[in-house]
């Protein structure tokens, strides 16, 4: 038998042998037998009224199974999560190039090709409306006729103190304007799925989603079917990172599977189609006023925040709010206005992504604190350690830090690392052509859903009558490794081996409802609901042990004296054991049976600004820290930008499993680098030109430098075992902390994203650095 | 939809009408297709070895099956609940009259007597020990030869204090001897059963018992089967009283099951079979000598105990612990020696009866405090309000009060109610020919299994896909009515009425351990169990119906805002409603399904003298208490006692349903005025004289009285809504109540029970106040 998990060691992921074999099915491995294909007739235009749809030639053509429109949908064929404004299937009006008109079954790929090209659409032109400025005239053109707020989907402000006065009162004071762009979260794995009916008419699905539970009552609503007659199953994941955070392909799925004829149906985005239709980091323009008093004290922040969220809401009010929470950094500062608004455009929708809005306004405020530093002469760590939030304290808006706040811990112990210590010799010796630098940034990233939507999970094990334990898992591993995690912490309260412990991914049948894998949420509200059902299961498990025991021995048996180990409970008195499956036998299916709820606890704050962002996720209870260093060079001749290495020290409270903790930090500072630096998307007149990765260039393997994180393993009293989340904190620092080191060496901000190697270079040019090739 | 269940209001049994219309199955009601017979053969003599058992004969009978002997025995062949003794089959020897030696299965009852008949068996007769002098003699015969302590089951010592000093400083002091004689449990339903074995080779059982769990364990280890092999049902008992309290015929079920070739086996104990086999309320003699001082508080009290076990142990050494406990009465003595043995003879098997000991000790205490107070000078109640303990204080058996303790109310209350304070009136107004009396006691009952064997239950609710609960009882209802309590508890918490609420009986494939149905521990136990159990659904229901309507409103609803009505959510701030079966159909089975263990915090207190009694169940921690005013008139002529009413004043914690409860101090204490006045259980040389209900003479409705019983429902804390039990203490204080009445009249204790018309006449005719007829 294999020795017990524990919590706090590296193990190696359950699913990685499956995965490494090619033995895992993910959603898009399933052919079932005698399946459909199914297509979609999307927009060529970016805002117009659709006057017919024709599809009496695609129908004619032999294979073609159905060719379906709006009007073959019996619910509010409405999705989104929050605000439900997103048909599956467009009805009097198309508002970005991409949007879905019409769904085709047919036998085959070529065929289906065909009926797509054999729909024809009448569409009467409207003006579309791209940029935030026009969107937000007053006689804009609406995307959106019948919302009152004309183009705005959420407008919050956060204020208190006299931002005014302080700024005049402020010794020193700078000024930062940023304009970042959208960024594709590439999944390796598109948005794909199958469906059927079942003989009892429920719907089967199994798609690749972060949130399967939430997906049945969204699709519930637009498709008019009650929930309970849906089963939504999610397996593993070849990657989420907010992309697949509600319903993506789900509505076709089930559209289709009510026309198919009783055969199954499947769906699989190219990356074309997926990367012009899919939601994306909301583009952003933000500009900040911050400034401290003499002796480096923070004083005032004024900033604004405008997010295009594109033709549909999608998460957009929710990243909004969750930006402008982070906007002003870990810090204290007394006198504060945010000011946000996500706007919607003609544009494809923004949604959620990995950091959702932080990594926008944490480029804003790293970046001013870097120059407020360099300003008022100070070194920047240095003034960072001034201004840290501390527990106990309000942070920059304005919440109160109840929860664990390891931020100056993080701040200590990098500058005593090399990476930032040794910079300047570091940096003194750089080779021919090439300018050395070093850039840091802070972080911090709230946890969970905030004070009003739940956030709740529900955890299920199970004992077999052989013995082992069975973990149904309600929330999605997009591949972030959280269902190992999850098993090493049943395991160690359940005192078994992976041999012992069998894993049920997401399925609504089998499975409980835990909520969206998202929010950096998943470990510490699953995970504390898990522990609760291991620690039902384990109290069980002994009190039934120990009557068999007092039975036996003819004595009394304390639970106390009783531990579990593998395959049996052991009496530590006598040395008896009782095998697993003896116990399994004497106990009810229902007693083998643990089920545990959590809900996180809330921030109970009252602030008075800000109100109407709570219903979005303000103010947040949970927040994990962190600070990343970056050590670069710029080719003087090109502005090629090569980053050296990253340094991450991290507070995401006890480590549970600290490899993949490691993974965690380095993937997401890996796409921090790819936003930093890369990642160009690049949308004209509402036409996306960056289709493919040929043009939308992501970092390899080969682009990623070598990385390095420490983790401080402070303990967080409401996370299981004392964690909290990392899974975004890790890409939020990347480019601020590129952004500062660039300016060390040209002097200059790069105002816009990525910072690639035509800006750098304009900025050595400016600078008058450049070196002749 | 009816209304919603209460706690705290008097509510029809739930089983009433099933069981008025005789529809309700007991277990005697079960005739399985095809069933065969079962017949014991017993032994003749008390005491004898077996030289051989001939069953050819009896085999060779057309419709015989089978004929078998303890070799047909796989396990241990010896039943017993922390002793095992007692054989299913006598093996070498028998130890009463109407041990068990052979069994028969056969197709009908009249080829069974044949077949009984027909079995020979050669003894070779010992001398028997009927006598506890005889049986504690130091060369005395052995009923168990391999066992070290001769016939002494049990013996204990309670000693704190200096007792001898103590008795010689006493202004005032009493002797009390009594010797009482057994009780019959009268069952109106005999031990009985069906049984039979699954294709799979489970062996089932229906049985009137009070601990189907308990059972299987006890059936398993006596016969060699594998306890999850063994499903145990229980159906509502035709009384049980301690009787069925283990196994009575469950080893003959058994047995036969395995020799009936696949058919079902039935057996019912005739009432003289019952009566002469079954166990029965020990018999004992008590001497006490206890003194107080001027004031009138109790400083010393010296007291013996001797019980009858007969031939097994049963729960001999259990009742002996708790007589002991209790043998000092609820009050403070500084002083103590209670010295108490169990001992076995050649007498059927004395075992739990309600009271389980107490009654014994409690006619001592109660007719020496009477006593006592006489000679001191004081009104008895007030002598007993100067003596009562009080929460905080140590008992007269050294056990700290930790619990509620209303012991004075219940004497305050007493002391102003007329039958107690207009008795001199009352008595002064008697009827020619006859005196009156009025008598009283004090009582106090310990509840549950004490600090060694875990007092555990454990609860089961589902809430099916009809929006309907059904409630799982692991624990036995012989008559009491706890499962009614039941459905009120989990109606009250979860908001429902009858109607939407089902019971499950005990079933140990469906239901969940719960422990036996005894020592007043029930409603406590399975109920705090059961509302753990209604808690969590509760919760769960409330949950998954906020989070549905949070998606309904598009509005946070929080879970304080919603309630459990009849059928139904309903939201308070909207007036929203979702039925049940809406939100069933949301929730996975396991969810749907709620589990709760209880075990009952035990004494942690540590009493140096009585160590080994802790086994048994001393010191217990939750206790509650009483007070009986009997008054009676004596037939001066005949000596005839009549009892004109009977007040009881209870606390027992708070009242889930004041009819049941009082219904259940009502039945103790009609069963109370048996044991005091009329039931007189005789045995002769071994043999009982008195086998049927025609010279075993029970009070029958007309010679029960008029009864009130005041409940004074102080809460307990631990107790579920603040109960505690109640099943067993309206009995114990009954027979001193009368005795200190016929004191009062004759001047003369009647040292024998019952005190019955003979008895009576010749304390009256001492007294010289027998009147010529």
């Amino acid at each position: 038998m294999s020795e017990p998990l524990k919590v706090g060691r590296s193990t190696v992921r359950w699913d990685a042998a499956n995965k490494v074999a090619g033995a895992e099915k993910y959603a898009a491995d399933y052919y079932p037998e005698d399946f459909l294909v199914i297509g979609i007739k999307r927009s060529p235009y970016a805002h117009a009224r659709i006057l017919n749809i024709d599809t009496s030639k695609a129908e004619e053509i032999p294979g073609v199974v159905a060719v379906l429109t709006h009007q073959e949908i019996k619910g509010s064929n409405r999705l989104g999560i929050m605000i439900k404004d997103q048909p599956i299937l467009a009805e009097d009006k198309v508002r970005y190039i991409g949007d879905a008109v019409a769904l085709v079954v047919a036998e085959n790929k070529v065929i289906l090709d065909q009926a797509l090209a054999g729909i024809e659409v009448g569409y009467e032109l409207l003006p579309p409306v791209f940029s935030l400025p026009d969107a937000l005239a007053e006689n804009s053109i609406k995307v959106h006729e019948e919302r009152k707020d004309g183009n705005v989907l959420l407008a919050g402000k956060i204020e208190f103190g006299s931002v005014k006065e302080a700024l005049l009162a402020c010794v020193h004071k700078v000024e930062v304007e940023l304009k970042l762009g959208c960024q594709e979260h590439a999944c390796l794995e598109t948005e794909t799925g199958v469906a059927w009916l079942e003989e009892d008419g429920t719907l089967v699905i199994t798609a690749s989603t972060q949130s399967p539970f939430r997906d049945r009552l969204e699709l519930a609503h637009a498709m008019g079917i009650a929930p309970e007659r849906i089963r939504i199953m999610a397996p593993f994941l070849g990657g989420g990172f907010g992309r697949k955070d509600g319903i993506t392909i789900q509505g076709y799925l089930a559209l289709a599977a009510f026309h198919s004829h009783g055969r199954p149906v499947k769906i699989q985005l190219s990356r074309e189609e997926s990367t012009v239709t899919g939601t994306k980091r909301h583009a952003t323009e933000i500009s900040l006023t911050l400034g401290c008093d003499e002796k480096g004290q923070l004083s005032a922040l004024c900033c604004t925040i405008l997010m295009d969220t594109g033709a549909y809401a999608s998460l957009g009010g929710e990243v909004l709010a969750l930006a402008m929470e982070h906007a002003g950094g870990p810090y204290r500062i007394p006198n504060v206005i945010i000011d946000g608004k996500a706007v919607y455009t003609n544009h494809l929708p923004a949604g959620a992504f990995r950091g959702f809005g932080v990594p926008q306004v944490t480029a804003g405020i790293e970046q001013a604190i870097d120059k407020l530093a360099k300003a008022a002469g100070f070194d920047p760590l240095k003034f960072r350690l001034i201004n840290a939030v501390k527990q106990g304290e309000k942070n920059s808006a304005g919440v109160v830090m109840t929860q664990s706040v390891g931020l100056t811990a993080c701040l200590e112990t990098v500058a005593s690392c090399p990476e930032w210590k040794d910079r300047k010799s570091w940096i003194n010796s750089a080779p021919p052509f090439t300018r050395r630098s070093v850039g840091m940034a802070a972080m911090h990233h709230a946890q969970g859903f905030g004070p009003v939507v739940p956030d709740n999970a529900n955890a299920k094990i199970e004992l077999d009558l052989q013995g082992c334990f069975v973990i149904y898992v309600g929330v999605v591993d997009m591949g972030q490794g959280n269902a190992t995690t999850y098993l090493q912490m049943a395991g160690d309260i359940l005192g078994q081996g992976f041999d012992r412990l069998t894993l049920v991914l997401p399925d609504t049948k089998k499975t409980l409802p835990s909520g969206s894998s998202s929010a950096s949420r998943t470990t510490f509200t699953f995970g504390n609901a898990l522990m609760g059902a291991a620690k039902i299961l384990s109290e069980r498990i002994l009190d039934r042990a120990g009557l068999m025991l007092t039975f036996q021995t003819l004595g009394q048996v304390k639970k106390e004296e009783l531990t579990l180990l593998p395959g049996r409970v052991h009496h530590l008195p006598t040395g008896h054991e009782v095998p697993l499956e003896k116990i399994a036998a004497m106990m009810d299916a229902s007693e083998r049976m643990a089920v545990s709820s959590y809900t996180c606890p809330t921030n109970l704050q009252t602030i008075p600004s800000g109100q109407n962002l709570s219903v979005h996720g303000y103010p947040h209870r949970v927040y994990s820290f962190g600070a990343q260093v970056v050590r670069l060079h710029i080719d003087t001749r090109t502005g090629e930008v090569t980053v050296d290495d990253v340094l991450t020290c991290i507070d995401a409270g006890r480590v549970i499993n600290p490899i993949l903790l490691e993974q965690q930090i380095e993937g997401a500072a890996a796409q921090g680098l790819g936003y930093a630096l890369y990642e160009h998307f690049i949308i004209s007149e509402g036409k996306v030109l960056t289709k493919d990765f040929s043009t939308y260039v992501l970092p390899t393997s080969l682009d990623i430098p070598p990385m390095r994180t420490i983790t401080l393993a402070l303990a967080e009293k409401d996370g299981p075992f004392g964690m909290k989340g990392a899974g975004e904190i890790g890409l939020v620092g990347v480019l601020p902390a590129v952004g500062n080191a660039i300016f060390e060496i040209t002097g200059r901000r790069i105002k816009e994203s990525p910072m690639n190697e035509e800006r750098v270079l304009e900025a050595l040019r400016q600078a008058g650095l450049e070196c002749a090739r």
